[in-house]
């Protein structure tokens, strides 16, 4: 085998996979060429590789899309389904008793990913979706993820320009370090209409012995929102999904 | 860029995912090797380079996962969480009025996957995972999809040795032709002890205009259902998330 130059035949192989992204799940085979720089030939005959693993599926439009296959794969990824399966029922309980919107994220590089939401129906609108990301400054799980993250992470996090999604987000890197710390300290975190100004959320960290794993929340309406009395709640919740995840046989490392 | 002899770079780089299953979703460095077939030096590498990716995670203990990236862009195959997405408010009205197990899949080859379930916690306990799959020929979503399917996937199962779950599975492929028939006809199934002794399933299909493309279905204890009672309200879920699949902007084809 011949290694090709430069990147790896294994990352130009993935580089197909990366061009798919929720605000473009379908792509034609020109737009697949031109987002991989790959010559429309080339691009044809590694997504014909792809459909025929199942890791594409190409429609009657002729668009590709991602594939069943992949999704079955994916599905077996520890920190998704398989952390998504342990805590769904603790967050079902959470939302029988609160009737508002619970979240599940945990932290990927400098960001966050969604792996489960319960959307209340008379609750304040999220926009959130399952797998979608989202930044780590600004939301109650992200919040207690970048609290609980690496110190490198935080640094970087804090040194990168922090967008304002509402008058209210935390954009002082000295503020949000002095926020992350209180964080830690009482074990919540608290996003004030810091996303829109109409919710509010309380979320709290899960662990596992080596640390933060991922973190779960109640999103609510602003003005009907006392994050004290949600705490305990999101609190215990956080609990339970710890114990279920360090309980689980065989044991696992999911960060 | 050379190819490798025999198989496609892309298929030799997916086969590593191959290597990862439900009953195997931590391999170490050996295990991956023999199971792909390839040196313990090229596995490393090939490996690595998906961990780079995040097609993998590579825990404390050496094992190698399916990482977070790979569940994201999973995430995006239309037939997974897109289906699911859709679907899961009108899995949870089912649940709410019957308090019942509601279950999602589609057809995958000649096997159905889970895509999506509702697990009650006082209904019949069922051993189905989101991500799993099963035989087409026993379940009633797998009736219903087997059902619908072209004539040669039909032809395909029902020309393979059909396992016997319990006493009252159908095995016998001119029974289960005259069945699927009968499944065409009425706008659903039912599975009545065919997978365990304890379950009684009812089924309908989920259709775009090109075709049936998924099913849904309540699993109830034998002993408490009423299949004739369940078949309207399961029908009448499958024809809401078919409207809404239907609906959805832009249009699109998900088989």
């Amino acid at each position: 085998m011949r290694a090709e130059p430069g990147r790896s035949v294994t990352s130009k192989v993935l580089a197909l996979l990366d061009a798919f992204s929720p605000a473009t799940p379908a792509l034609t085979l020109s737009e697949l060429a031109r987002r991989t720089g790959l010559p429309l030939p080339t691009a044809y005959r590694r997504a014909a590789e792809l459909v025929a693993w199942g890791a594409l599926e190409r429609g009657d439009d002729g668009r590709y899309r991602i594939g069943l296959r992949l999704w079955e794969v994916g599905s077996l990824a520890p920190r998704g389904l398989g952390l998504r399966e342990l805590a769904l029922p603790v967050m079902e309980d959470l939302y029988e008793v609160t009737h508002e919107n619970v979240q599940l994220a945990v932290r990927q590089d400098l960001e966050l990913v969604f792996i489960e939401r319960i959307a209340g129906r008379q609750a304040v609108p999220v926009l959130t979706r399952v797998g979608g990301r989202f930044a780590l400054h600004a939301t109650g799980v992200g919040l207690v993820l970048l609290a609980h993250a690496p110190v490198e992470v935080q640094e970087q996090v804090l040194a990168a320009p922090l967008e304002r999604y509402t008058e209210l987000t935390i954009i002082d890197p000295k503020r949000l370090r002095s926020y992350l710390a209180e964080v830690r300290r009482v074990g919540y975190a608290v996003s004030d209409r810091q996303v829109t100004m109409d919710a509010l959320s309380v979320a709290a960290p899960i662990r596992v012995p080596e640390g933060v794993v991922a973190a779960i929340s109640l999103v609510v309406a602003h003005d009907r929102a006392d994050p004290v009395a949600l705490a305990p709640l999101v609190q215990a919740a956080g609990r339970v999904v710890s114990r279920a995840l360090s309980s689980s046989t065989p044991p696992r490392r999911l960060m």
